[in-house]
């Protein structure tokens, strides 16, 4: 790990600078202390608050779409708001207090207000038993109902005495609101990133990943890219569906794509492939965790999980995979109040963030090469390429990364091909490559995939 | 093992009531005692005897084809027949009396009456050193010749003097015997299950895969099937030589196959795959035995062995694996009198039955689907498909089923498929198929192998 | 290893008598132990002594290449020779002297004559401090460089005074020298054997691998095979750059080959296999490795070695793999003066020549037949085949063989596709054929690789 926060991971030919990794998460660090407290659920003002602070760091489009709007085989919902909620004992004393917590409100209750007998109270409760001193995160979106999350040991504790319980919400004809912002490149293909924008105060899932995005897509600004980067800041499942619906001719734009939540804890870093399991995008980021350092876990896809479940849905069928550090619903604070600020570190979402980076850089530089001298080695030492003095027991990583682009070059094996078979990290074949071609010893192959009428450098 | 006696692991789909595996074990138990004293060879009354105590329970066709039947490379052998042998000592004591078990008596031994020293005697006399008190299994089909077998501490007692060997059998021409049923479905498509009827008192060799055959010929003979499914009662090697000569043009129809042989004991389960390695009857057996929460082994195909040696032939090349519980000469009963009705029980049989009928369920249902609503998931929750209160770690695997099933009926893969992707039980995989369907999220899919023209449903 | 002496491990199909293993191993040894104080270069008359004793074994054609000579992208060099070198102290005495080891003198080193400082001249030794008693070997072909080597407990030990350093070489135009043997077979397509012939007193590298080349050369001699047999004995890197450059039009008809080098020592065997990976010769040299009972490892190809280097370069990628004892690199005697008579043996080099036969006898005798009886087995017992006593629980390794051919010798599968199915060796596969072939039940497929037309035996 020792090697994580190194700045020169990173080639500086996407990158206007070297990637600077801890100024990166403490930025992220800082943008999701922010949205933190917002109260979210998949729809409401508390999804526009949040955009409306993600947009101070890239030009973010707000899109509103109305409850009732038919997509696919869902209905936009109504919009919930909430201004306040609370359970009082027969004192008089607030003993759950939504300005607390906003986890303490089921997500979508209805609004009540009333007393109620313990008995009466506790059919409204969630607590976790196994976990008595946290509170659990709760929705109803699509059944009418109401209820409070609060610890098991304060439930364990109400004397059988009168409660008056007030939701103060409203659940009536509004809209769905997503925020997109597209970074354009070279090209008109796409590579989507993809963030759910619907939980509460939960640090890691997902103010984490929406603050890595909003990172990400500032630092893209500036940045010549071959393909044009589309974010999407989306509530879970229904604002995917929507976007989808609405979308449906972009999609075969999307070459490449990566949903991404639950990128502060110290966990992971873990990979759930695409439906598709070979996909571009699940090689690079399966490289780029391997050459990592840090105890990476690649998943198969299952249809369980994030908007994955939209994405890959089979007539889409999209390259798209789920970045997370820790998986979702392996660690004991998923869900729970203790996914708050002390959960994520600034480190942890700077190794992301550089994780994030590399696999961007495979993406937009990989390629197929010819060897120009392709029969026999060239003469590496006659272009100072390579140790005068011969008869030693090893060669330096740079010289066995330019032996293999060499030797695989021969305009049917990508750069992400020869990384592979040579178990090189891909940016040291990269650079040995970009060294090769200063020399003339490769050049472009006509058929690298789709690259060369961009005359990608 | 404690789920090995349940009822309710065959969906009832398939049978009319849900399998009794208790039931089971018991009745293929009982037929197994029955036919267990009868001395069978290769020819003869023994294989006559059985078919008609097999009769009794399915409607066996008996075949006779004469000795001297040109069958392939192999030649219909002389019928032989015994009526009884033994071995006298010089105060006229039968020592070896072939009424106390038939296993003493070499099978296709010629007749013999005479008087033999004991060294003349024991050129004749084969024995386990290493299993001193154990009857060895012997025969001698194809060279003249006579013989008798006896644990080795008898043999090695045996006092120097004059002895009179007698073996009353008669190797004349005749007919080898075989018998076939065949449980008609509603394709012409063929289901092969083929046992051996050729070894004498082995109990588990194969008394246990006869029984359980002449069971489930009996079970399924109400059932509407989809295949045809035919059951073999032949001799070893020369049986399934000639039936594979007298039905060569069937031989195309035959889409999967079971040999069962030695299913009554402990051991295993180990399944034998066909030659193919990858036919649907491999799949199906490894599927079920992978998830029967038993120890099972999956071997590939050798041609050594039982007559998947025939059925595997080259010319053949039949989908026909080999289903067994220990595998064959893996253990010290292994053609001893140690594999007697103490070798096998209820129990062990009642399980092999099982793991038969799961993996005929998987051949009758496996089928290709569409999913109706392909674009992101349908809505399961408005169905009552789905929890309605979100935010748990886990969702209850019949849900997992479904979305599985979901997101890849694409037209493209099974059930079995879907079930292998998703590493969940085939039956589990099916019932969700079964709930979708029934709500309009599934459809049978043109393209699923040759099912969709029977209406299969 | 008690089988690894044995004598009738190659049939006797190729080779005119049973391999004496023990007599190549003694034979090869004193070939090596021969060459093993020529102080050889990558030119010089060290390349042509060392031919000169090698063709008393085989009738090698000698090439010279004039200083200058193009090829590909690389020129041939000046060409080096050596008389004499020394360092002597100031009390005249010689404390590094030529002749008693030629790895004291870089390779290459360029005439010098002088009187030097301590300081001055430790910038022209090199040693190796974590193996303080040994000499080391480096060269220093392509830069103007003079040099000693000499045991770092000796460098370290010297006193602080002036030293005369003389070595008296020459650098000047002359050429490049390469020997060739060609073993003429029925085919015009060649199985190439190479080995480095550069380096100076190393015995396991590589006057092992010469040794054995010249031996086997010597063998093959008066057998009749199918492959012509190019042996080329040429300076590491520049020559076989200069053989391909010379000779392109060959490469085509090499269709399988093997780099030899490190051959005497008692680790490995290893196999480092060809850039295509799934050659036949990478198939065959594995296979015999694997069932050789030696701890074999087989390597995938990398682009750093031997010779592999330029044959397996991109535009010619030949079916070439390398065959070693211990890997190149991994043991401490590689490049230095540990690497001497005493490091290989006449019973690991005996070993690696049977290895080595083997595998050149996959390569002759492998090929397609079809099994003439194709429906069931064919009665093995009639023509004598078989075992007559049926009933044991094991059958012979021979009778398995033949059991593995005929049912897998169905016009696609090869014998060595069998014997690795089979998991048995395949000498044990091919005399099987022999004898199914001599007994009418195994014809050669039409569709052999291209043997059929030779009228291969």
């Amino acid at each position: 790990m020792a090697a994580a926060q190194k700045t020169a991971m990173v080639p500086e030919g996407l990158w206007a600078q070297p990637l600077d990794e801890r100024a990166a998460g403490e930025a992220i660090y800082a943008i999701a202390a922010e949205i933190y407290p917002i109260c979210r659920s998949i729809t409401g003002n508390g999804v526009r608050e949040t955009l409306r602070r993600l947009a101070r760091h890239c030009e973010i489009d707000v899109h509103e779409v109305p409850t009732g709007t038919q997509v696919f085989d869902w209905t936009v919902p109504r919009e919930w708001n909430i201004r306040d909620a609370y359970i009082r004992n027969a004192r008089g004393e607030k003993i759950v207090d939504f300005s607390s917590s906003n986890l303490h409100v089921m997500s979508y209750s209805m609004p009540v207000r009333g007393q109620f007998s313990l008995a009466e109270l506790k059919k409204h409760i969630t607590t976790l038993p196994e976990q008595p001193d946290l509170i659990p995160y709760r929705t109803s979106y699509y059944a009418e109902n109401w209820g409070f999350c609060m610890p098991h040991r304060q439930f364990e504790g109400l004397p059988d005495e009168a409660y008056e319980a007030v939701i103060d919400s409203t659940l009536e004809d509004g809209s769905l609101t997503y925020g997109e912002y597209l970074h354009k490149g070279e090209s008109e293909d796409e590579f989507l990133l993809s963030g759910h924008i619907c939980h509460p105060s939960l640090a890691n899932d997902n103010c984490s990943g929406l603050a890595l995005l909003a990172r990400l897509a500032k630092q893209l600004h500036d940045v010549k890219t071959k393909y044009s980067y589309r974010f999407l800041f989306a509530p879970g499942t229904i604002g995917a569906i929507t976007w989808l619906a609405r979308n449906e001719e972009k999609v075969p734009r999307i070459k490449h794509g990566l949903i991404l939540s639950m990128v502060g804890d110290g966990g992971g870093p873990t990979y759930k492939k695409s439906r598709r399991g070979d996909a571009l995008i699940d090689r690079a980021v399966s490289h780029v965790l391997r050459h990592s350092g840090l105890n990476a876990t690649i998943l198969d896809f299952s249809p369980y999980g994030y908007d994955e479940r939209q994405y890959c849905s089979p007539a889409f069928d999209m390259p798209v995979g789920l970045f997370q550090r820790s998986k979702f619903g392996s660690i004991p604070q998923y869900h729970t109040s203790a996914d708050n600020l002390d959960f994520i570190t600034p480190y942890s979402l700077g190794q992301s963030y550089r994780l994030i980076a590399l696999t961007l850089q495979v993406i937009e530089t990989d390629a197929v090469y010819l060897n120009t001298l392709p029969k026999c080695e060239p003469q590496l030492g006659k272009r100072g390429l390579y140790d005068a003095i011969g008869g030693h027991k090893d060669v330096a990583a740079r010289t066995m990364a330019m032996l293999w682009v060499l030797n695989l070059s021969d305009g049917k094996q990508s750069l992400l091909d020869i990384a592979e078979r040579a178990n090189l990290p891909f940016a040291l074949i990269q650079s040995a490559a970009e060294l090769l071609k200063q020399q003339g010893l490769l050049v472009l192959a006509e058929s690298s995939f789709g690259l060369s009428k961009l005359g990608f450098p």
